[in-house]
């Protein structure tokens, strides 16, 4: 993580020598000259590119580049493209190595690193994919200048949710974190994207296949997951991923309190530093019914049980199992305007 | 390894309870009743089922089915469908586990055992595909007495070659065994598969990806691969696999004869047993220039560096670095009717 990576690109990336880049038609412009003259494969922007077809382009590509066990792979752009361009090379001559260069937001403190790659598949998201983590993940929070407000906005998102389970001087810096020093990239901002990405790479070590404590990570998406996939069936009233987390990140909240006796000081502190990011905190119209078999299908889908990851504290999570109508009921009270 | 494992399948498959069966319309008729119950994906027999299209078909029956991250595969059928199950089990959820039950006999004594899993792609033979290893290879001798008799001779050209490697007593077993025993599936014939399958479990235990020891299991495969695709050009005159390793086998040992000084007792041993099974041992019209060629295609496809495992004496193998026209002369020297 260091401002200016992105124009020392090849340096950084060394001794490893990129062969070949994927990026998309935003990040294009910022890829830098000395990569620009690699062979490259570049998606349409959006999550449609996260396809079974595009997926097949880019891995014809691949091979009509040649690319032997040995080639190493950039991907440049934000998790779209991380997450399509792994998944390539984890099945290009059965894996090939590559590397990150996250340049969104949620890329840069989650997508990218981790080592989970996919495609959207039969109308579920992430449902076909694999576990091949890449060699190095380079982030220039630089970068984030160029992203439109709503995906950084959305991103703040995933960076409050990885200090919430870290907790400690993460947690403290990010309540103090704001937009503009984002935008900026200055020394504060660097220093939060950095203390998420170690707190995810800490627990991707201890935990790459997502069966004890990485699922910490999963802290607002249990409800995120189920509100994202429900927005998404109204044209045009469609969340962000982020921003459906940040919600989520609330009910999560509401329901440690209710449940474990969490005082409410948490949940206000989580909801004031979310509206001053200028993420919304309130979701008028939903049915308890219709979210909770959203998270059963959701469920499905993803494998494993239905649990919620309750924040007890900064720094202290703790994993409820077996979700019922009650509890989805008391964590949508977050997002009823009022309550 | 066991005669009659296929009547008692869910139990030797326990605790894992299977969840979904891929077969193919040759190997369905031996699916044993206790697994007719469950959702299968049945595909059309033979390599043209190893591709994209097919691949994309299995995978959207397993999302159908609603398989979760700890539903259990089971893949019943020969390389074909191993293959193509395993690379399906490795990317629906990221991966679930699956096992194997090889009926032919390449399939039980190399292909389902040791990991790879793969499709052909863009022209090339396994060029996509993971290392995703099952969770159990459950073989059944008398499953091969359905097999048709050029397959099982081509499954033997495997059998010795993975007997050459280890030498010893399953080496000395191998040249004694005849096709009326293996179709029996008498004691002697199980005691082969099983030393095959266990050689090759060793192998792959101390090196999955293929890097260090494993690429003992190459042999005969360079000039094998390239006469087998060479042979495919000519409507009519294909080779199947083993018959391809069977003459690259020859090839491997007349050039360690030539080169290493080996005696040539042992191109003898091999040509007399690969005889009496009914497997070609000579090859007319080949030009080295071609041969060479299309090892150099294949190594392109496959990555790493072009090399020829030497058969130095039973149980001793050595990697030779580094092929050219005069070793490959060489080589071909052996599949001349009278050389």
């Amino acid at each position: 993580v260091a401002t200016g990576l992105l124009a020392r690109l090849p340096a950084a990336l060394a001794p490893a020598t990129p062969a070949f880049v994927v990026a998309d038609e935003n990040t294009l412009p910022l890829l830098p000259p000395a990569l620009a003259h690699l062979p490259r494969h570049v998606l349409p922007p959006g999550e449609a590119s996260k396809s079974w077809a595009e997926l097949e382009r880019l891995l014809l590509a691949l091979d009509a580049a040649g690319l032997d066990r040995d080639s190493h792979l950039v991907a440049f752009g934000g998790g779209v493209v991380t997450d399509l361009a792994g998944l390539a090379a984890s099945l290009h001559r059965r894996g090939i190595p590559w590397s990150a260069v996250p340049t969104s937001l949620v890329g840069q403190v989650d997508a990218a690193c981790g080592g989970k790659t996919a495609i959207d598949f039969a109308g579920g998201k992430n449902t076909i994919g694999s576990f091949h983590p890449p060699r190095a993940v380079l982030v220039d929070p630089a970068a984030l200048a160029s992203l439109p407000g709503e995906h950084l906005r959305a991103g703040l998102a995933e960076v409050l949710k990885t200090a919430l389970i870290a907790g400690g001087e993460l947690y403290a810096r990010t309540l103090e974190l704001d937009l503009p020093a984002l935008v900026r990239a200055d020394a504060r901002a660097t220093a939060v994207i950095a203390g998420c990405l170690s707190v995810k790479d800490g627990l991707v070590r201890r935990d790459l296949h997502d069966h004890g404590p990485r699922r910490a990570l999963n802290l607002g998406h249990t409800f995120g997951h189920a509100l994202e996939a429900l927005s998404l069936r109204t044209p045009g009233a469609g969340l962000l991923h982020g921003e459906a987390v940040a919600l989520g990140l609330l009910c999560a909240a509401r329901v440690a309190g209710t449940r474990r006796g969490v005082g409410a000081g948490l949940e206000h502190r989580l909801r004031d530093r979310l509206s001053a990011w200028g993420l919304g905190t309130t979701r008028s119209g939903l049915d308890p019914d219709a979210v909770l078999a959203e998270m059963r299908r959701d469920k499905k889908r993803r494998g494993g049980r239905l649990t919620l990851i309750l924040p007890l504290a900064p720094g202290r999570v703790e994993v409820l199992e077996g979700l019922d109508d009650d509890v989805v009921r008391i964590g949508l009270g977050a997002l009823t305007p009022g309550c």
